[in-house]
């Protein structure tokens, strides 16, 4: 199904006075304050998130899942839904691939479809975290790290053929996550496991295209309950090094410990020209896989300070690939993802308020309480109709989750797709 | 299959010499601590701990799970396989059932197959947490705690059939586990939430048989990632004071926030004669469910000191029901349910080499130094000894694991049970 | 020194006309949301926060301290602090007491004092953490909790003379925090310290004045690192009831395991009738003491909702005492307290904006999506004007640093005080 | 005051009868299961531990501090001390000195008592988190890392004043642990103060003899609470990597983040070449700085376990520099000491005992059972004979702390010094 433009131009016309009420208010006290209104507005609408191929169905718990009505049952119907999402937001214009689970049949028809919704392939991303019913090796013990030659070549070549079908579908990156680890102590050698795995990453990026890049996520818990080999940032950027330069870290910001300040290690990165995707998600314990904002958005605000800070002012660090990477247990998918864009986008029109150089100035002087207000009131400014302009100007909703509802999509996907359909993932 | 006793005493014969000579030392050194060793060996021999039906099989993350071969798929192979865990160590006389998955066809037959391994019914489990196939209402937004009565209702009368199920097998106890909470901020009221708990649990425990005990379990998070209803002990104190005498505080081990002092939760609960049950684990990050003191064994002595202090000062507490919770995701089930049997031990074995009347004494005197020492002195004792003599005594295995691998069970029951048997659970 | 009416009222003249124009603005659209602005405007006036007499000074910690120029070095310089900061926010209407560090001279004289500042005596605080230079028995190892009797009967006796001081100049509660605890595992018998300290209370307990409370603060560590007697609400919560009506648990936000869930703490209290008061401030790792709202703005913004939720729906809870309890190491104490107190009054507007309404028919409904988006909804708002408007009606500042910075208060008090004036307290 | 070598010999020859006993019976256990007890033994011996000079007096908190009688008042006395515990414990043989705490004023003199007593110079400590009473400039908003040229410069100074300082007694490396950081988001820039770091740390660099290393400490909070410039291992060995050959991590067990695998941080630093020195305490909840293996001893044992297979196996690493970094806040700071030299010992000793070879053949067997219990037949075996026989052989006493109280030093040290000196630090 696909929203037409009429629908979203009469949902949006009752709201439109009300926007332009508040936009015109904001605008003009912003303006007051130096501030380029319109540049942060097409700001905002040039920024666009990866919708990972997974996160369209319910997701759930090792104590189980409960399911959502009319999830999409292929990588077609997922493309439209995140399509449907694009149309509302205008801010999630990619989908990012995970394979095996996505495999393309018919490539053509795929690059077709995903066109038509003006969504483009952002990174892939492989699965060494779980046996594949037709698997020689097993990564119980382990993929690119494991003691075994075969598992490890296994991985190495899985990554190849990851990079194969991403290559044929336009993505310039991928994106590898490692639960490889340990649940005892002893179980592993901390030393031959940290060099199988970069061994086994030189391999994958020798066979990367020219102008691809490689993403190392780190995590330091969870599937393994001991230890994980790429734990942290630290292990993460090491390996990139000694990859080369089109290998990158990946920041998601489930994947820390307790108390981490994360806006730090997003700036060392961008420092090193080394911070190559970024994965939202909130969490209050763990790596909980929350709404995005949902739990601790002014952390997500200083995280989006240090982004916008180091895109202005680190030359030498690409442009990062965003990526949601949530998991919807409770809600609807679709509503989910809207809430977490909703709360992308306004961490980052936020950080765009802030005075960058009134906040030079006050740290120059040891200022504590003028920085604490800088921050403070950009964060405090109420930018909800920004976000508003920059959807109507791309021609999406005012209020995605209200056309949503009001449109019924949910309802239409259950009767096209039934009650039972389930996606695949996790 | 059941091991034969002559096999047992055959692989004995080969360790007893060692074992003699290490008994002997050490026994030795004890006595002349003023130690009763035949009172801590026979103390030893007692001490029995629960197996769940659900910890057979190999457990899982929520990133998969992989299989282990020769599973039990049916009630009568687990309490099989329990009783074969009980044979090679003799303390594991117990089984704790997880309802629905584990009702008794037949109960006699389940009956007479448990009481030919010397098994008891110890606290039966209910689960709510999840929605059976043919529920009427879901889980998803909660069990005793949603804030819809049909969902109450029917979770209230599960535990009651639960109760019912368990007292036809000889036990005498009902554990709740509530996963009950809420994933984002406002999702749920709280004071609603505790209410209907509190008045849900009150229904359950006046349907309960009279020489019956409640144990309310708690745990800070997780499958919830915003609150949990009974999210401390603090809470489930509360909840049993609230029910009655017949209530009771269960401890888990895994359901702490980081860098809790469960020791001393222990010795409150103790005092105030609130401790039913207790869970073991072990784990570094969450609710890791590791094999129970693979990563935290001086914490698991300290909580024994607790324990073995209530059990010799606090004649208001019951003696408490004991069961491991664990999840066996990369080892062999009973392999890993025999080393967490012999940390348990060895844990309360050491316990109880703590002198308690010199502790008492520099405690009084704020010798904190001989304080550390005198818990120390326990723990730095090898007390495998004491523990092989215990199970020599009892009839077990001198060396569990040896013995179930030169047997080559695990063989035999993938013989009997292909290779592709799924055990119920998690 | 004190702050001229007329001073203030030409500040206020320069900023009133933006004011008024977001305040206007801001009315209009909260009116068409069915707020009652006024009343809101009037609920903020009404809130009055203590300031504890040991807040007016550097804090440091124990790698040192940088001391802050001007600072108060007795019980009137620091009431004339408070004054000031009272006559900027109009919202710091009390002074909390530190014994022995701020025993007055002449109480009528500090009462009068504070009487011309409008500051009224809120709780008092005691200190059994520290040895007194005359103290005849040390708490190295425990107050109220000493397995030696004598320090218990001092700590007790201390107490009771806090509350005699207290009495006489007006104050109506007593807040007992505990340091005690132990740091290592054996030093201390946690029945015994748990058993004293319940018998000690109550001792006090019986000494309260008939229209007095009792507020009993937890810890679960520092300066105690193996365990603190208190550890916890569910301990503080025990201790409130077993001593009886006007004891209370007080929370101090700061005085939690990592990632508690405080909001529901603070529900569960409130629907037992039992929280009694309330300390804020912020951190990210521990008990940082950092100003309130600079870390975790959005927590607080929870933990008023539950507060807001109390105070309307749990008449058997009595309205708390609120204070600030932060460590000012590097800010201007003064600053930093205005800036704490904006949090406050931020966190409470926010709260009092949210629909009670549509967030009980969203629970109801298990519409997860709504209930967040009614929370976002209010929590986005920009509530400045709000908060202007209150300071305003009472005859304070419509920005109060930037007030102080204009009149240059700091500098008058180096003026008047010295430059190595220090206070007493930590 | 200096113990004679016969009073020692009197205290053993009571313990010898017993101490032979057990070392016979556990040396001929050991061999028969292929180990070296003698190497052990000599490896033992060989373990020296450095005590700093600021650990010789009682420390405290934030909240105050207990002092204990008898403290050494000058850094005479404190080598005196340090002199006393190598006599006992034989593992002791070094001192670590905090500049400006204990600049020596007689460096022949200081040279001469220490060698006297056996004790070398080792890693020498700057101090950049306070201001020295005659300070041009504060440090008040960081050293190395200020934002102001003239407080680095200064910070750099002081730096290489202390090179000068420890290479005059002999020191060939310089710790240096940086409080920089910031409580409040925005406070500093963290690009900057990165930057600014690592500049200030090349010139220290520049500053070194030609045989010195550099230390660098990471640390993720406290003194500050919002960020700290090192905040991990990442960051300290980028720095490292950016002075050059001569710089190395430093790891304090205590500086890490809720549930850290440090023995996988070990590892890495170690096959990289980059572990320079190691700070030896224990902790539950932050920098608690407890007795060494008082809190946590199986984390102390696997963390030795990487050690060991690091001196073993890595030879591109040079020999760490050891260091005990505790606080003695109730326990008399000697008795502290000998408590957590036995814990380091205790820890090494077992480590010794991991059977590498079957361990490498379980782990490539993915024989997860088996790895756990190499390790924990290894830790679970009681070495307190070894430590015995490692001290006997050099000279030392078999039950240090019981020699220490039996003669009697503490009441001397009060008699020598009087109840009220008061050591330098903190």
């Amino acid at each position: 199904m696909k929203i037409e433009v009429e629908q979203l131009g009469d949902l949006n016309k009752a709201k439109e006075a009300g926007h332009n009420k508040n936009f015109n208010f904001l605008s003009e006290a912003l303006t007051a304050q130096n501030k380029d209104v319109t540049a942060i507005v097409n700001s905002l609408a040039e920024f666009q998130v990866a919708i990972p191929s997974w996160a369209l169905g319910a997701g759930g718990t090792r104590f189980g899942r409960f399911g959502f009505q009319g999830e999409p049952s292929n990588l077609g119907q997922k493309i439209d839904d995140i399509g449907m999402l694009h149309q509302l937001t205008r801010t999630a214009g990619a989908v990012s691939l995970h394979i095996p689970w996505d495999v393309p049949e018919d490539y053509m028809a795929i690059k077709e479809l995903a066109s038509s919704h003006n969504i483009l392939f952002d990174a892939v991303n492989s699965n060494t975290f779980q046996d594949q019913a037709n698997a020689k090796h097993s990564y119980k013990f382990g993929s690119l790290s494991n003691i075994s030659k075969v598992s490890r070549d296994q991985a190495i070549a899985h990554n190849l053929d990851v990079v194969k079908i991403g290559d044929k579908l336009g993505s310039k990156s991928l994106t590898v996550w490692l639960a490889d680890g340990s649940n005892f102590p002893g179980q592993s050698n901390f030393q031959d496991a940290l060099q199988h795995t970069e061994d086994s990453l030189k391999e994958i990026y020798k066979g990367l295209p020219e102008d691809w890049k490689l993403f190392i996520e780190y995590k330091p818990y969870e599937p393994n309950f001991y230890s994980t080999v790429i734990q942290d940032w630290g292990t993460s950027f090491m390996l990139a090094n000694a990859c080369g330069d089109k290998a990158y870290t990946l920041v998601d910001l489930g994947h820390h410990l307790p108390n981490t300040n994360i806006e730090q290690i997003v700036s060392t990165l961008m420092l090193k020209g080394k911070l190559g995707g970024f994965h939202f998600n909130d969490s209050k314990y763990g790596d909980d896989d929350l709404t995005v904002g949902s739990v601790k958005p002014y952390a997500l605000f200083l995280i989006f300070n240090a982004l916008v800070y180091g895109m202005e002012n680190n030359p030498q660090n690409p442009y990062p690939a965003w990526m949601i990477d949530a998991s919807h247990n409770i809600k609807d998918p679709l509503e989910d993802l809207m809430q977490s864009l909703e709360a992308i986008q306004e961490a980052y029109a936020k950080a765009l308020l802030v005075d960058q150089t009134k906040l030079r100035d006050a740290q120059a002087n040891h200022d504590v309480v003028t920085c604490q207000e800088i921050l403070q009131n950009a964060y405090r400014t109420d930018v909800r109709p920004l976000l508003e302009k920059a959807r109507l100007n791309a021609g999406g909703a005012i209020n995605p989750v209200a056309a949503y509802r009001e449109l019924e999509i949910r309802k239409k996907l259950i009767q096209e797709r039934g009650a039972n359909s389930i996606a695949t993932g996790l």
